[in-house]
């Protein structure tokens, strides 16, 4: 009998951190631990290597003409530092009321464990369902997915057999309302470099005589927004995708409140594009923003220099259409012909990545070539949500980025159903991170109800 | 007979570095060096505490009606650090050619060497000399003199019973060109922090719904300049004393090239107030700079966060006659009056100092109450220089500030002779810090025939 609880203790007991060679050992337990139980549960798996950490990809054969669902997650987690606001020991995992807490027990150890759990039941139930299951899971996401790309163009021909990605890796807005995330941005990210003098100055001999670079670099990026707040880049917003009234309706349902969002975030004022809500803004529209500044002296008291070099760490969030590339390109040639006389700029990539968008069926822009099983299981969904959960989910577009989705897209053509498992409350990327156990046996349901429908 | 260069030798040796207390016994080394060499040639010496570094003021006394003369100076030094970066032990003083090296060589152990040198060596022609000679010599200059304007209170009745300040803590653009020195910027400084939501957020979940704090701070500071280069503030401009026609006539004697200056700088265009030379915008014009600037995420690679905060260090040189404290006003209000919606501001504020000129004699410009001892002190000074150097000096306003220049003008009403004696190329405040011999040597002779000038 599989116990999902007891399995999830035992995988989050292994400190499965990808970015710290030091948790070596921790990320070798762990993908031993899930590649055995996928073994056990009858998976042939192939442990995949890469660069850095390998990839597990477990298949479930059966008739080429039946549905065949590709389950994504990850088996990596974030460092838990700082360790010394814990309440208690990160990779010792604890139950406390109907959480249990640990480092990885939202992202993703619980959500990847509840659609294990729902496909040890349905195979429990019916060892022969005519359901191709195929587990692919991965121990870079947290680190960005650097080996995915290569691996996608490998596995591309054996993924492409399949009809759709269901996954758990996003978020519910309460453990009340489920959310069916229908569309992610993307990013394009880059670095900005000013240098004015060679070298640092004495403000008092030199002052007056040159450009510094901070007043430059606060020169070019206070000109990358209109006082409305749109980017002020030519081309920047050319291709983004019209929002369709559905979606805005969609929204709507949430019953989300500005001012209780205004009190979370702790600010007296929105700042959002003219034309939509706050809710709208971060969903249906690409951001241009400064996620780092830094320039000269920067310690306690005084030092009167004009410093030589100043910078800036860009990035921007993408909706569909926006090409990340294409951005980037933009971005940068806004910011070369703002640049002043005086300094020289200097760009150094960093990554990027497209977004996503998948339009459920029976919309008005459902696109006419949808895949029928990916047409059912979105139905599947929404009828085992409404039963399990006692209320519909709802189809949301979401502003954060999985950038391997729209990956999974390029490469293979197959899109994702996103069934979002953690809620804001659950402290991913932070200390005293729990996953809701309620939410995980409703989850399970969901998930064994949706795949033991697509089988039907 | 006294030997100006072994006595050089031994303060350099006193390691006096009066930021840090683990040289506690190198200041009370010099301190108490200083005040015997001061008694050895006669002078009644006061070691006046201050709740630091004592102040040392030794009097050679006489009639009421002697010309009087304060020679400041200080016995405090700058740290060595970066140690590595010395080719000699930095408190080991060390002549190579017609250099000696160490720390405080040139800043000031030399300079002020230098007269008490020219002192001793008039005293022991004429023991009976009808000046009355003050020395005057800080232990904290390099500290922003914290304890000068407690002490100033409590000697103002007898400073201003001399006549004027003599010094020798300016530069000399080279060794065959002397400087006196006639104006010094002042100086008005404070920090800015802009504060958006409570807390650092996710860029992805929360971008497009508020103003981030390094955009708000970017929109200010880049409001701070026109396009041009002025300083964007109403009023900054408002008492700025007008350039003089000698004194622009005075800089082109100075022969400065800008092509080389840009060279020096490293930069391909210089950013210079309309109908200012940048020889002249940065002796004759306030600046606003920002000496540093930080916010959100600084590191390798990318976070991708809206920071919940940015700042920016800002300063201000200033001119006669300029306030600095009614200039930190005006700044502050253009910076009020431009901060968006959506954040919110706070001031740390950082020191002041008041900008100085001094006219000499004989110029159209003269105060017509301009002290005759001072008059004929700069009489002399351009006799003595021409004579002994074989050119004219200049008179110069400069960039920088010693606002204790200022601070002594204000509460005594003393004027000062800047004698500059350091070169460009003696390394102030870094590694390898030297003093020219040839000019130490120069400077004995000058400055003896200007005190020998005033005894007549």
């Amino acid at each position: 009998m599989f116990d999902p609880v007891e399995k999830l203790k035992e995988f989050i007991r292994h400190p499965s951190v990808s970015a710290d060679s030091t948790y070596r050992d921790g990320m070798q337990g762990a993908q031993v631990f899930v590649a055995n139980l996928l073994g056990s549960l009858g998976f042939i798996v192939e442990v995949v290597k890469t660069d850095l950490h390998p990839i597990i990809f477990a298949q479930h054969g059966g008739d080429a003409s039946w549905p065949h669902v590709v389950i994504y997650g990850h088996y990596d987690v974030q460092p838990a530092d700082p360790l010394n606001l814990w309440n208690t020991p990160p990779f010792d995992p604890t139950i406390i009321g109907n959480r249990i807490y640990g480092r990885g027990a939202a992202d993703n150890k619980g959500p990847l464990m509840t659609n294990i759990a729902a496909v040890a039941q349905l195979l429990e139930a019916n060892p022969k369902i005519p359901l191709r299951i195929t587990f692919l899971i991965e121990g870079e996401e947290e680190m960005g997915s650097p080996s995915f790309p290569k691996f996608l163009e490998s596995y591309k021909d054996r993924l492409q057999a399949a009809d759709f990605v269901y996954l758990s890796d996003t978020a519910l807005p309460s453990a009340d309302q489920v959310v069916l995330t229908c569309g992610l941005r993307g990013l394009a990210l880059f670095d900005l470099h000013v240098t004015g003098a060679k070298g640092d100055l004495h403000s008092g001999l030199h002052g007056g005589v040159l450009r510094n670079p901070i007043q430059a670099l606060a020169e070019i990026i206070s000109s990358l927004h209109t006082p409305e707040g749109l980017v002020n880049v030519p081309g920047f917003y050319e291709e983004v995708l019209d929002v369709h009234p559905w979606e805005r309706a969609e929204l709507k349902k949430l019953g989300a409140d500005e001012q209780s969002y205004k009190d979370f975030l702790g600010i007296d004022a929105f700042y959002t594009l003219p034309g939509f809500s706050p809710f709208e803004a971060l969903r249906f529209q690409p951001t241009l923003e400064f996620n780092g500044i830094g320039g000269g002296y920067q310690g306690e008291g005084t030092k009167t220099v004009i410093p030589s070099k100043a910078f800036a760490k860009i990035s921007c969030r993408l909706v569909p259409n926006q090409q990340p590339e294409k951005i980037k390109q933009l971005v940068m040639a806004a910011i070369r012909a703002r640049t002043p006389s005086g300094v020289k700029i200097e760009f150094v990539d960093q990554h990027k990545g497209d977004p996503y968008v998948v339009v459920p069926p029976d919309r008005a822009n459902t696109p006419p070539d949808q895949s029928p099983v990916l047409a059912r299981a979105f139905r599947a969904a929404d009828q085992a949500v409404t039963e399990v959960w006692g209320r519909a989910p709802l189809y949301l577009r979401e502003g954060g980025s999985v950038p391997i989705i729209a990956q999974i897209k390029q490469v293979t053509g197959l899109d994702s159903v996103m069934f979002g498992l953690f809620l804001p409350e659950d402290n991913l990327h932070a200390p005293n991170e729990s996953f809701n156990l309620d939410v995980m046996r409703k989850g399970i349901e969901t998930s064994r109800r949706v795949l033991a429908a697509l089988a039907e």
